[in-house]
């Protein structure tokens, strides 16, 4: 099998290390060697395993080649490269892609073009590096109704909640943000790490595969980082959590919530303990209960082996679809708002430290109907103290409703800072 | 597609629940309905959803029959089942099972049959029920240079030692086996998960496939749980470690170990808090990192999603042989024995308590070369004490003879303790 590379950044550059290292593996186990035909990327990679291969700037070159059974779209962003995807399809070519904005923005159109042509389009490397949940969602749970799923997917985010809750010193957010950048862990630009936007293009995907239905970027409700103080990590750790940026697609059957936001995670539960840059993801359903991955979300390697993965899918089937086609039921979900959805959730609120100001605030809740799991009180300096509770399971409407309610109230002070509780 | 059900235990009563229950997403997913046309078993379903199909006694009928593609193989035992399975893939039908003890004793024959007549044999439902760990390593690693897997594959033994570790009574062996027993947790003749056989077999399985080697399961070492006392679960918490029973298989790429035991993991390793009748396995590869699992290792619904994963993995290969046939490499591995492997050991030594003892132990260890990780001495009644100690990384032989040295000591009473740290 012949394949073009697009793109000859890090993921381009892993795997072509994979197909030069693990030559002998793959030939034995897809039953044919994989060989690069051609690199196509702006500039022509000066070092390393792509540099001595066939090098074209010419991008949609490689869609009319002959010599080219599969192209493999590495080049990030969603015009240039929805471009080469589409034209490599209609030119009978499969596809592999790690690209996730452009499979949550535009795959439906691209995977009706790629059924059209009788041609596939993989995209295991899109989610979460080498954790094979694509396949875990299409193939290992095709039998199973998938209640929910959620995941740790943005490993860039992760390490900043590690280093921001670590003991010791208390870090600001931008502090970690500095460090993360230094370390290589954080883009230059991290917008789209921090404000959630990542995570949501690929809860998209994972939500649309475990239910069935279309992708729905547009309809994923985000939440970033951002706003998480350093005060709440001490005071989820007195409560028993963990904070995790979570991705979460949930359904009833009759309804489904996708969001991706901070979230208060029980030290108790296996999502709470992936660290770092990793990542993890946690599937819910009747059949089979409770399933979880972890592992590397990102890299040469882990990316790299989930584009060589999808290779030798390609490989084994024939270039022919697989199960690789995302299904869809004709019964669109309604997409809850966030406001219809239920959890618990964590409030942090700064009051004047007088008398009876935890009972103003307690009897504004239950005012709500909003009954209490965990609460309380750590004095500051003048004058101040912070209330920090944990509430009972409640719709969200409501809890806003009451946050609304409390930050008029003549002891508090500021903004409420409302987290979810997992 | 049509299928026969033999044997209408649990997991056979999963399989016709879920196909039941999810005949909608099936026939979505797969692409058409999968429907049973028969159930085979020595005696007739009573209740539950395989009571009202069709039924016979006569297991071998099912093979010749025109209305069944597949033949699902849920007996156990190795002796019907093979003569099932044999039959089954002769007359040109696919097959599906959850037989271990069957795949890792006699698979690379029924492999090479079902080769021959160009069917598939598939046994996703062989090993860690939920956890798709056969498909990982057979599609999602196979691109990848497997280093080494690790792991909890037996629920029943890993349910009795998170007992035995729980706070609080300190319980023996005896004691929590009789529990499990009561609790549905175990057999009423556990001996195969007790002594390790049954984690043998699933790790012969992931071994080969790890590796692309033949099924070896007589060259698995095997140790059970029998002989871990509740005085090992304090020790080694106290060294910051848990007791879990590993399958481990490794290869340097020329040599080849694979072997299960009771091992102190540190509690700071994700399998280390896999607790109760859950399974967890580690795969760790140079391109993907290390990639965990787990999950519910067995139950009606758990594998009976693995077999209905694997049904609809057929009905879109269109019964052909896809991914599933494992391969091998030309070159056979050299089987490493246990003594010429390398790990640190935890040692528990019932010792005289008077004085030089201790040095006269440490000394016996130095003659040996083998250096200390850490060490702790409890006093007991009667001036005895026990030493308890972690040793560095040393080959197993050395350690073997170290530990036959001690038990000539005067002061050391009784048989030393030996456990692997993994």
């Amino acid at each position: 099998m012949k394949i073009a590379i697009c793109g000859a950044g890090t993921v381009g550059t892993g795997v072509a290390q994979i197909l030069h290292d693990n030559a002998d593996l793959i030939k034995l186990r897809g039953g044919e060697a994989i060989e690069i035909a051609v690199v196509a990327s702006r500039r022509p990679p000066s070092e390393g395993p792509l540099a001595d291969l066939e090098f074209t700037s010419d991008l949609i070159s490689v869609c009319g080649r002959s010599d080219v059974d599969v192209v493999v779209e590495l080049m990030g962003g969603t015009t240039d490269a929805k471009h080469l995807i589409e034209t490599s399809l209609r030119a009978g070519k499969s596809v592999v892609t790690a690209n996730k904005a452009l499979i949550a923005e535009h795959g439906d159109d691209l995977f009706e073009i790629a059924a059209k042509h009788d041609v596939s389009l993989k995209f295991e490397a899109s989610v979460a590096g080498s954790i094979p949940i694509i396949k875990v969602l299409q193939e290992s749970l095709a039998g199973a109704r998938i209640g929910w799923i959620a995941g740790i997917i943005n490993g860039t985010a992760n390490f900043i909640l590690t280093e921001m809750a670590s003991e010791g010193v208390s870090r600001s957010f931008d502090t970690v943000l500095a460090e993360a950048q230094a370390l290589g862990y954080a883009e230059a630009d991290p917008t789209f790490d921090i404000d959630g936007t990542d995570a949501a293009h690929k809860l998209a995907i994972l939500g649309a595969l475990a239910f069935d239905q279309p992708l729905r970027f547009d309809q994923v409700h985000i939440e970033g980082i951002a706003e998480i103080d350093p005060s709440d990590f001490k005071f989820a750790k007195a409560f028993g959590y963990r904070i995790k940026h979570l991705g979460v697609a949930r359904s009833s059957g009759e309804s489904l919530e996708m969001a991706v936001y901070p979230c208060l995670v029980s030290t108790a539960a296996m999502l709470s303990g992936i660290d770092g840059v990793l990542n993890g993801v946690l599937v819910s359903s009747e059949a089979a209960g409770e399933t979880f991955c972890c592992g590397a979300g990102a890299g040469a390697g882990p990316t790299g082996n989930a584009v060589v993965a999808d290779l030798i899918d390609l490989q084994r089937q024939g270039l022919r679809p697989g199960s690789d086609a995302p299904r869809r039921t004709d019964e669109s979900l309604k997409m809850l708002r966030p406001e219809e959805t239920e959890a618990g959730f964590y409030l942090r609120i700064t009051v004047e430290d007088r008398p009876g100001v935890m009972s103003g605030i307690t009897t504004v809740l239950a005012d709500f109907g909003i009954s209490l799991d965990k609460i309380m009180q750590e004095d500051a300096a003048n004058h101040r103290a912070t209330i920090a509770l944990v509430t009972d399971s409640i719709v969200q409407g409501v809890v806003e409703q009451a946050v609304a309610k409390l930050e008029q109230h003549d002891a508090v002070l500021g903004k409420i800072q409302k987290i979810r509780v997992f």
